[in-house]
């Protein structure tokens, strides 16, 4: 195996390829990215107990004169390319045990690690794609993925569920004390499916699709889903079990509706907030909404021991309905508004001790629901 | 207590005044902040067991309707006054019990904490001051601040020698395994003294007069010196004990003198000490650095595990004397070598386990010295 390319190029693709490395393992061999190093081509190959990445590799800066598959340690190859201050990079193995690294007038030598340890990864078979837009599965990451559940008590909460029926994608998340729902209509048929993602593999997929504005192929099988853009395979494990059906905690009558300007809102909760009582079991700050008689909204929160925070806030059209108190997690909030693209939003109110909507006037089909608590 | 105030101009004097407060201390009562409003003017006053800040505001936005006297919590004010979206803040005192914050819409009530609690804070009589360019105070803070001691092993050790001899003012910081001295000379006279100033407020300071061009007034005596700077008292604790004479350690001759361009050695030392191995006791990564027959220098690591590092480094003019094996922290010289200011670095070698010295072409008077470990 003996190689030469650009630095950048290699590097850009490494730094994709890194996302896939655990961060840390009981299995020290997936520690290994895979190169397999072929007439124009290379593919490098990182998993991690979750996830399985593979990139392709070809540009006209590759120059391969010889072929070969290795694996060696991640962490030091992708450190090494991104500290070296050089435009081209050499790589050959030597004696089948070690490669030299050589660019500019540095020389790297890496031990090997036996590529036959290398787990086989089953990326799925490339048939009957889902097309995507990425701009579309970017924007159902951010709105929905905030929602799911951080901690593993009911571990199928820790994802999001993304449910097709009829050309139209469901997805839906929540932690049991607040949900998030987006619906979108998809340009391509499918069979129908009901899977549930894990959040982390989402996050890691939307750092890799930050800068991507092709279109994304999906796979799925009832094990794994494979997201196939531009070079990349992203390949996940699927969170195993039934998804709670949600619909039913949805309110269908609203007594309360306000809109409000999405930034002044924010803005008002996170001040109110400095001051709110923790709640220690969840770590969350509890403020107040009342809508008061002249039709203005005041945000407030109190701690004992150190003070009182109040802000007025005014809805920016018509309220529906009127007199409300309810207090809730402010956190559940400021995570919510920042989850929207709207500029206005408008908050759905059933009664005091019940669950309230918010949904927002560029967010189509976005909808994000909290539970109050209740106020001694 | 009656004020109101441009919202900038508050928030800029208490973000000086919280690199005052404690991050953590067992008195509870220095997590306050004291105010004192007088007709025009308000001193702002924080203090942790090394340091004291005392604030001076004084400005044509200030509006003082009543004097008055406070102490509350710093870090809620602060924030509070930070995450305020208003052109201007009024702050009263509402029965001697709490003050209340109005800025636009918001309305904060906060507890006070009582005033005759808060430790009369002893600044230095401002008499006699030693004149000093705040250029040059951060200069002599970022070469000789990061070769202090971390450990408390020896406490004396963890803070920078300040000593003062004709005109002449000596600063050294060892923390026994590398050495940094710089001299400057000083524009005023003053009466000796041989202080040692604690790390971690040289750092405070350092953060504090970044953007300043003034010049700073030193105030010193035994226990303290307080540095004082456009509309603030910054005073610290000093270290007590004897420095110990570093004098003897730096060696008198050098067999080998080596110019590099400093840039290049940096990039090489870092490159390479991505393989050196971890001296687990310091956490130190060794590498080794050879003067070769060609006048060319080799740099290079080995860790048993991963690989080897080489990178050849082509000297920036002639060598004096030739034939060196060394070996050392790649860590102290990367340290060393971020802290000048200069282009070309000289680096003089006593012998291959004696202490080895960098002097850069732009550093005048600035002297870093490392010492080696034995090859195997």
């Amino acid at each position: 195996m003996i190689f030469s390319i650009d630095r950048d190029v290699l590097l850009n693709h490494l730094l994709i390829v890194q996302k896939g490395l655990p961060s840390k393992t009981p299995f020290p061999i997936l520690n290994a990215i895979k190169l397999e190093v072929e007439e124009d081509y290379i593919l490098f190959t990182s998993s991690n107990s979750d996830i399985s990445i593979q990139v392709h590799l070809e540009d006209k800066s590759l120059n391969v004169l010889q072929t070969g598959k290795i694996a060696l340690l991640g962490k030091y190859f992708i450190e090494i390319i991104r500290r070296v201050n050089a435009n081209r990079v050499e790589i050959a193995l030597v004696e089948d045990k070690l490669i030299v690294i050589k660019a500019d007038r540095s020389e790297f030598k890496l031990h090997l690690v036996d590529i036959d340890d290398y787990p086989a990864i089953d990326f799925l078979d490339l048939d009957e794609p889902i097309l995507m837009d990425s701009k579309m599965l970017k924007e159902i990451i951010k709105e929905t993925n905030f929602a799911t559940a951080s901690s593993e008590k009911r571990p199928i909460l820790t994802g999001v569920n993304f449910k097709y029926k009829d050309n139209g994608l469901y997805c839906v998340a929540t932690d049991s004390y607040r949900l998030a729902q987006k619906n979108v209509k998809l340009r391509t048929h499918s069979k129908s499916f009901d899977i549930v993602i894990p959040n982390k593999s989402l996050d890691e997929l939307t750092k890799i699709i930050d800068n991507l504005n092709d279109d994304i192929e999906l796979y799925i099988n009832p094990n794994k889903v494979l997201f196939k853009f531009s070079n990349i395979l992203f390949q996940t494990r699927l969170l195993e079990g039934t998804y709670p059906d949600t619909e039913r905690i949805i309110p269908s009558e609203y007594p309360v509706i306000i809109p409000f300007n999405k930034e002044e809102l924010l803005g008002a909760v996170e001040r109110v907030s400095l001051l709110s009582p923790r709640e220690s079991s969840h770590n969350l700050n509890i403020i107040k909404l009342q809508l008061k008689t002249d039709q203005t909204v005041e945000i407030s929160s109190t701690s004992n021991e150190i003070g009182d925070a109040m802000e007025e806030v005014i809805p920016t059209g018509d309220i529906s309905g009127n007199g409300l108190k309810i207090a809730f997690s402010a956190k559940y909030l400021i995570d919510s508004l920042k989850s929207f693209n709207s500029t206005e939003v408008y908050i759905s109110f059933a009664g005091e001790v019940r669950p309230f909507v918010i949904k927002g006037n560029l967010d189509q089909d976005l909808l994000h629901l909290i539970l109050p608590v209740r106020i001694d």
